[in-house]
């Protein structure tokens, strides 16, 4: 391998990262993927290669791993290690806001880093991550060329109406407005479905991204219309730790007759609700379905029912529904949530194939279905080192 | 006449009321109705009799019309000098919160009183009015029989997935859940459904409540399975001055970064948001429609998206739709809203005929509409007036 592209994707706790042979022409392919988790509490560092085998699993100390820039040269010497001889050509980062305006990939200038700063105040607790991140390969490798791939970005082709909030209009045109996020997932399968689904690729499509966090985007000929999430990444659907879809109402009176304060609302909201909060045993998808718990089934029920009545409403967006596509971890691998979400939607004309839901084959769909369903994986990091690629010229 | 029911509805500054012939069996009938405005401020006393002819119309001082007390004399004294040697024989009224338990009306006692009150946090703006208008009436007549009518009472059918949030389950079992409102108005519409519109009353329909307040309820054979709004009166859709559906990050966003008050959000989100935020102009839809200003324009585009969005979500809710009705204020009046709204629901099967649509005739779909629509005029004081007799054996 003579070139790479390294993708980076960081969180409050957490560096995530793939390396992408970019030698060769054609279709890019990971090398190598990894983390470093428990960043400030218990840093592990974990990586793998390109067929799943463990090259590296270790926990280390706070001291040894105490923020991104440890984090980053740890697994710099790893892949330095392992790459000899390989130049890295360029980063990509995945940047979860790129405010009002950035609907494409942007390279990583001083000027550029101004305005993305600009936007912590929109994503307070994952901008800054996403930065220092930046910043700490500058600081690595002052020079080496990085790209900025936007959460937001994808969505931006949505018309004002869709991205209006019913507030006084200076908070839209200062920012308050709804954005959506999973961009670049959705971006992935936009691309992805001229080949795995060429009959509905130009056609009205919801695309389902269920992972802890979730969200739905409704897509005509491969365009975002609409998204279940808004201006940040609590709205819509239910999530692992999330409750999606509130109403106002609840914050203020959180406030004022109960007392909490901002903060721990916002704890509360990110991290204690939906199906956590709901089941009261975890925000894994896979204990629930497991468990016989009567609140474990309450909550999969009210996510399904989220998830449903979503769909009606970007069903709504679209004028009609054509295809419904199911992606990220749970839409992948939960042949149990699929079924449920597509009985519910037999209304639009969707008919499920039992067998090749839980197969998880392409299409789950029965041959005569006047709505077909789809399961496609995404790949946000493949999205990232396209984009870097592109961006570069390489 | 021998025998009333008077029907009070009390806000934060006004009350109004309406008169019901009580003694003669089968149909009520108002025989007058009006209120008192500007309580605290610029009091005006206005009534008008059955055939809407103005009775009364008066200024009056502060000092004179104060409180919901001294409206409620001023309304007495009124309606005592005009109806003379009828008695008044109940009392019903129009009360907004009715807590998780209560699905029919109340027959009110100093135990009620008490439920009553502990449901004052969950609508502080709304029910310590209508609990002060109780209290002015058994100050003023202790013993008559009074009958409170709950807006959340007819949601009450809604299952228990229908009715949660994400939240962590204690939030839903100490009364944090979707309550929905207007459900005196989407009772009558059920009332009526059977007389004006028998081939829809046992399907699936959706009435949206288009008022200042806007709301829609999903109903099965009358019973409401699904509604629009949710724990408080500013969620679903944008209303006049309200945003409805509105991410909750936005409120944690002008709290934790603007600086901004809870009360200062709250004056926000119930006072100067929804049409009237977003078009600059005003909060009358009327004066939205004759406006040339592109603002008003994007002001009721955004108002018919949320419709729309809400009417896909409430079929899914429902399995599929067999009916959308139009009722209260700008439902019952803005052809051009109805038709808008048509328009954007075609996909689900709704064909409108222009000159029904634009006469307001009961049934304004084209008569091969796979799915019907429909114009059916509210009347939430003819209910009330109804639960109060029923309820006092009359």
């Amino acid at each position: 391998m003579e070139s790479a592209i390294l993708v980076l994707n960081a969180g409050s706790s957490s560096l995530k990262f793939s390396l992408f042979d970019a030698g060769a022409p054609g279709v890019l392919s990971a090398v190598a993927v990894g983390q470093v988790e428990g960043l400030g509490t218990a840093p592990r560092l974990k990586a793998k290669g390109p067929d799943g085998q463990v090259i590296l699993d270790e926990r280390r100390s706070t001291t040894e791993i105490g923020n991104h820039a440890q984090a980053l040269q740890e697994i710099a010497a790893l892949l330095g290690s392992r790459f000899v001889g390989t130049e890295l050509v360029g980063v990509g980062h995945r940047v979860v806001h790129g405010g009002p305006e950035y609907s494409a990939p942007l390279l990583i200038t001083p000027q550029a880093m101004q305005e993305l700063a600009a936007f912590v105040p929109l994503a307070p607790l994952h901008q800054p991550h996403n930065l220092a991140a930046i910043r700490a390969v500058e600081q690595a490798r002052p020079g080496l060329p990085q790209v900025a791939c936007f959460d937001t970005a994808f969505h931006r082709t949505q018309n004002e109406v869709a991205q209006l909030y019913g507030l006084p209009y200076e908070f839209y045109e200062r920012g308050i407005r709804r954005y959506g996020f999973h961009g670049l997932s959705y971006e992935y399968i936009a691309a992805t479905l001229p080949e795995v689904a060429p009959e509905i690729a130009g056609g009205r499509v919801v695309v389902a991204h269920l992972g802890s966090g979730a969200s739905m985007c409704a897509m005509h000929n491969g365009r975002s219309v609409g998204s279940s999430m808004g201006f940040t990444a609590l709205d819509g659907l239910m999530m692992g730790t999330r409750p999606g879809n509130l109403d106002p109402g609840i914050v203020l009176y959180l406030l004022q007759q109960e007392g909490m304060s901002a903060k721990e609302i916002e704890d509360l909201l990110y991290k204690r609700s939906g199906l956590l909060g709901l089941s009261g045993i975890g925000n894994d998808m896979r204990v629930l379905q497991e468990s016989d718990s009567p609140r474990a089934r309450l909550a999969i029920d009210h996510f399904v029912y989220r998830i449903s009545r979503e769909l009606g409403g970007l069903a709504a967006v679209l004028g009609g529904l054509d295809a419904l596509v199911f992606t990220a971890g749970i839409g992948e691998n939960s042949a149990l949530i699929r079924r449920l979400v597509c009985q519910q939607a037999q209304w639009l004309g969707i008919d499920l194939d039992p067998l090749a839901n839980e197969q998880s084959v392409a299409r789950i769909s029965s041959v005569g279905s006047r709505v077909s369903a789809w399961v496609v994986p995404t790949n946000e990091e493949l999205m990232i080192a396209r984009h870097t690629r592109q961006l570069l010229g390489l």
